[in-house]
């Protein structure tokens, strides 16, 4: 049974960059949040940077019976707990509310520790704890040690100093099995390098940085500098900023501490640059990195704030081996690389999802651009719903869960890690042969009995560019049951414009992976009906090509490829009742190269229809497409011929065949890439 | 809708003794205890003491839910918040369970406040929080005023310091609304002088006076005392004891004062005497009362514990019209009297008790004394069952709440306010003429529709002394709804032996009757069946008389005695079918008097029976009693003569006779008495 840390608020600002450093420093990490002032987003994102799965559960900390069922269900060898209502000004106006959260939710989280035998606990204190240091006279505790005595001076600080003394005295209890560290931080900044994780507050910030980056992205009108007349070399107060990252990284040092002591431990630790920084030294830093200067007021002082609050971290930096590595200019420029790429944090305007079945693991994700309107699932990454002015143009289940039938036709779903077929599930690679799994006897079709149409992407990450969104999910195909070789990181990326749907596929070699060479071929599944009817029949087809591959009786190409005399180029073909295709169509025989994304977009099919005021064009940039009238679906909602597909992909058994090989044989180090377009006019 | 101050832990030490003094200053309380660590027979006992039933309610205070209800249905207007764990040694071995009970708890019950606009709150706190205040070196915080900084030294003066600074933070985000009254009690001690209530310490007492009282009693060896080498006179620590009343008295004042406050308020106050007692002084004290030394040993100090912790009062003297007014001698005295009185406290061996239906107000109380078992509810203090040596002599439902059924004729509950027939309702006293509901057409049977057989009465009061348990109930009879006049305090007192049940039944017109003069006659109605059959057919009776009451066709008297020439006195009668009674014999025609109590017990009837091995003797000191031989029982479990009466009591009517009717008048001033005793032989 592996043993995971569970950490409370993990979808939290630290929260999710202390879950990021776990996971790469190898732990494994349950996340409890009740998602109060925080977004199941955040940890989609851990997800799709981590690369894995992280079991994640909506859960109020003041509800010790759900709280019980997950330390019942997972082996927590320690906990880190983030969870709290973290506003001083907030705290006053609520007192009750932030003692009931914070205090309470301590409680109730040690009581659930404590009946399940988890003695180790990294609490998220803070600096507030102090209170008003300069009470001690000129500098006396400044920089701040850990025995300055503490006296907060806000309901917030009261709650981290009650919880302190709750641990002391739980710890004092059982000094023999309790290792407690407590992690006072400063003022934390920054956001994580990728981009795709930082603060995300709600409302109106209460903090310098989210608020100047908010002025910066035009959320608000100018900083207003609460008082320039301290006494510090520029007259803004002195505070000790630290990178959220550089924070993060000290929660692994302190539990790494408890996990090596050999007896019980209460231990208290600053986390801090030790260096203070003015507000006007921020604000000018943060204006170099956004390459202008930013408006700015100052105004008068506010309650409660003193000129200077720097730590004195040595303790940790002995102690826990740890220090902070970054400076404010990676900061800023970390903060501005979050802020500009996610001006409204996690939340999108016209973006949505909802959970499909009872986890996080599965999501419905909609985004709504202009006349478009487009669903897709987790569930391999399927695109559910696509219209357009309210005409539905593929065909979908309306029950996400109904895509596990057995009578599922790949409706809408990433094909992979081989699209079509592979004749008799053998081929040889670097000298190897391989054979995997025969699912359409005696081939391999469509990846096999767990293609991706079985699993669960991760993701996404929406973004909105210029009016054009990005919905990308990840999946990590490892120790394919199939037999394919290797571990790949696969990309499935849609944009959205308000006409059109275009995929973009990468797929790489893990790093470091145990083979040279896979195999790859990835396509979209999406079966297209434009006509308010129950099949495509008449529809109008306008095909690109009429050259199609020769195949067997297995379904497998010969080699030759032959003219479809029904077919003439780019002149309307309506397929009527009695067309039944399945066939592979060959838009070029030049291409070989493994990532097409660099070609043109080539229309390769137009369809419309008498009762349809919409048209559908979809191109690639893929050498091939299978055309399938889709004689054969027989399933909940839908029958034959209720919509056609157009798979673009690499030649059929490409693998097999000395000529086309080199279109599916994905290298370590080189990138596996293709693109996709459903255009819609109407 | 009537106002109340709901108190929490109102069945423990102090709040039962502050819901006196409330009641006793007219408000109208509301209990809520978990009763963790408290009885419900405290409450049983208030209410019996104060004369009036108290809403209570067994919740825990953090469960939200369940307090949201009782703020729902009453109106309530301040509460008082005791509801704590206060074992301070305990606290630093269990501190979650502290910071759990007391502060979670706490911050529950404000919410609900808050939720329900209940701004009002006296907060019991403690000295505990000032911690050591010799740390200020001499005297220089002794006697200690509310100035005094604060520094508890162990989990459970933590969790009220913690409390007081939630509570002041609450305050502060709504300064115009809350009224709070903190109260930081020195060394309460002593009980009420009534004797039913006090302090019953569960386990091993940590107080000085509990255990020394439960030395006195010989539950303990001897008292240790923590260390004589302090620098007091007499070698050991000095502390501010105060009298329970006292402080209870404290709470009316605060609660006054916030209430008269005409802004909001956050404010302390000391609650002591400002008298310091040392160990040696209070352990003198209560040798006095007691009457003679009583074992000690002097041990080493305790950790923690300090010379001196006196109270400097003056702030309530002053601001709260309040002081302390009992002194040591007192306290130890009241003390005394109840610990003497309930050895155990509120626990009884062979006694218990279980709640009938879905609250408080009715329970089954049963007492197991030697061979005999007899079970009683507060339903119309109701003798439900009575048994020896496992043979039930009388009848009654299994179910209590049966008791209510239309059929019920009147099962083993006391008869009042007047037993048996008055004609037509009617009768005059002092020149009033009064018509009372006549329920048994065209008269007034066993008190009308609302006769005590249908009330609550409150308590029992339980108590064992040298063998002997009484169970002793209060009913008020107010506001007659059948039309009787005055408000009248009823007692009936059950003495159980080994072998026998005698009860006892006290009446008199309340203080400041608005009548001088009303009209009492109560009795028992239990049906007695000795047998092992369905029917006492052929019991065995000797009777005590033949004299009988002729009466008219509605059974009234006729004002002749004639002799039943069936019966010879104190000779068998073989009570076979064919022989029916519903008749009033005379034992006496002397007794004229109101209270019968003083007379001699007379044996009345004794009744045996072939297929049982026990006699039944009944006496009494009335001077009649009626003979029914159950022929119109029909109901749930009994038929026709299941059971047979012997209601001994005052002659059937007696108020319209010019003769009789002193017998049934009871002025203002004056008690009513009587009594009847069932002894079992077998």
């Amino acid at each position: 049974m592996s043993e995971y840390i569970l950490v409370t608020g993990g979808a939290g600002y630290i929260g999710s960059h202390t879950v990021l450093e776990l996971l790469s420093n190898g732990y494994k990490v349950i996340i409890v949040d009740n998602l109060s002032n925080s977004s199941y987003d955040a940890v989609a994102r851990i997800e799709f940077v981590a690369k894995q799965a992280i079991p994640f559960f909506k859960v109020d900390l003041r509800d010790y019976d759900q709280l019980a069922v997950v330390f019942q269900a997972y082996k927590v060898t320690g906990v880190i707990h983030f969870a709290a209502l973290k506003a001083v000004g907030e705290s006053s106006q609520i007192p009750l509310d932030y003692y009931d959260n914070n205090v309470n939710g301590t409680i109730t989280l040690l009581r659930a520790m404590k009946a399940h035998n988890v003695q180790t606990v990294v609490f998220s204190s803070s600096a507030t704890v102090y209170g008003d240091v300069t009470r001690f006279g000129d500098n006396l505790m400044i920089p701040i040690p850990e025995h300055c005595p503490t006296d907060p001076t806000n309901p917030y600080g009261k709650t981290k100093r009650m919880i302190e003394n709750i641990l002391e005295d739980v710890y004092a209890s059982d000094k023999a099995n309790w290792t407690m560290g407590i992690l006072r931080y400063f003022n934390p900044m920054g956001a994580h390098p990728s981009g795709l994780i930082g603060e995300d507050p709600l409302g109106i910030p209460n903090n310098l940085l989210p608020y100047l980056s908010q002025v910066a992205i035009g959320r608000r009108d100018k900083l207003s500098v609460f008082g320039s007349d301290y006494d510090s070399h520029d007259g803004t107060p002195i505070r000790d900023y630290i990178h959220v990252v550089d924070l993060a990284k000290g929660h692994i040092s302190a539990l790494n501490y408890l996990k090596k002591s050999t007896s019980g431990l209460y231990r208290e630790w600053n986390l801090g640059t030790g260096k203070g920084s003015t507000v006007f030294e921020i604000y000018h830093a943060f204006c170099k990195v956004v390459g202008r200067e930013l408006p700015y007021e100052v105004v008068g002082r506010r309650a409660g704030d003193v000129l200077d609050l720097t730590a004195n971290p040595s303790r940790a930096n002995e102690e826990l081996e740890w220090k902070a590595e970054l400076g404010i200019d990676d900061a800023c420029s970390d903060l501005w690389r979050w802020t500009s790429a996610n001006p409204f944090g996690f939340n999108l305007d016209n973006y949505s999802w909802k959970i499909v079945g009872d986890n996080y693991e599965n999501r419905a994700h909609t985004v709504e651009n202009g006349d478009l309107s487009v669903t897709f699932l987790n569930h391999g990454a399927i695109i559910q719903k696509l219209s357009y002015k309210g005409v539905s143009v593929v065909n979908g289940y309306e029950n996400p869960q109904d895509y596990s039938l057995k009578t599922n036709p790949f409706f809408g779903t990433t094909v992979g890690r081989v699209a079509n077929r592979i004749a008799h599930g053998k081929f040889s690679l670097n000298g190897t042969s391989y054979q995997v799994t025969q699912n359409e006897h005696p081939n391999t079709l469509h990846g096999g009995l767990s293609g991706y149409n079985t699993r669960k992407f991760l993701g996404p990450v929406v973004k909105e560019k210029e009016g054009i969104f990005t919905v990308e999910f990840y999946l990590k195909d490892a120790d394919s049951p199939d037999g394919f070789p290797g571990n790949l990181d696969t990309y499935v990326k849609y944009k959205i414009s308000q006409d059109t749907v275009e995929i973009e596929y990468q797929a790489s070699l893990e790093d470091g992976s145990s083979v040279d060479a896979t195999i790859v071929n990835l396509t979209n599944h999406s079966y297209f009906n434009i006509t308010p009817n129950s099949t495509h029949d008449n529809t109008i087809l306008k095909l690109a090509s009429n050259q199609v591959l020769e195949v067997d009786e297995n379904k497998i190409p010969t080699g030759k490829t032959i003219t479809d005399t029904r077919i003439s180029v780019n002149e309307p073909l309506k397929v009527t009742k009695d067309i039944n295709y399945d066939t592979a169509f060959v838009v070029t025989k030049e291409s070989h190269s493994i990532d097409t994304r660099g070609h043109e977009l080539q229309q390769i099919v137009e369809a419309s229809h008498p009762d349809s005021k919409i048209k559908l064009v979809i191109s690639s940039t893929e050498p091939a497409f299978q055309f399938y009238t889709g004689d054969y679906t027989d399933t909940k909602g839908f029958g034959s011929r209720s919509g056609f597909c157009i798979e673009p992909s690499r030649y059929v058994d490409a693998i097999n065949s000395e000529e086309w090989r080199d279109q599916v044989i994905l290298k370590k180090g080189e990138v596996y890439g293709a693109r996709i377009a459903y255009k819609i006019i109407g």
